[in-house]
């Protein structure tokens, strides 16, 4: 009897999670993120698998979803550096269970 | 002074995370298995904009990763449901705790 499947809608909650956070290295950059401000090469040496391109396209996404400010410092050549947002601090609790709950049943 | 930017080593707690549980959907699908057992339609109609190629794609890789189980029912035609595993269940808080945030800073 399966007459109800379709009446367990899609969860906005969720699924807004999902898009925002879904990216291929979102979490992982936004912890990194979250330990100190961070500048570009810093991720890209950190993460070591992740294109330049793909890494831009990632920071580009976090920033408009709020998660995170991007700060360009006028030197020669010039600084960017990668801090969180108000946003981007209230899920460091959730990154922090996570990674939390991944030292006990991933490791 | 940045000299010891390359100290900071990737996290591979968060990296495992990052690489499971990372796909597109896959926190959206968990989700809906978490709620009950689903079959496969069941859950394509409830993310709506997925390929039916990415759904299979993504819930191969949860079961390989040890997330889901797959039942398959001898009927006619074959009935196949999906169901969390122990390790499944064990990340059912942190999806929980994910969506208590998204309800307070998503929407």
């Amino acid at each position: 009897m399966q007459n109800h499947a379709n009446t367990v809608e899609r969860c906005a909650t969720v699924s807004t999670i999902q898009k925002v956070l879904g990216g291929k290295w979102k979490i992982e950059i936004l912890y990194y993120i979250s330990l100190k401000t961070r500048r570009f090469g810093e991720l890209q040496r950190q993460i070591g698998d992740i294109a330049q391109s793909t890494l831009t396209k990632q920071l580009r996404e976090l920033e408009a979803d709020g998660f995170i400010s991007r700060h360009i410092y006028q030197e020669i050549p010039p600084k960017v550096e990668y801090s969180l947002t108000d946003l981007g601090q209230s899920f460091v609790p959730v990154l922090e269970f996570m990674k939390q709950w991944g030292e006990v049943h991933l490791l």
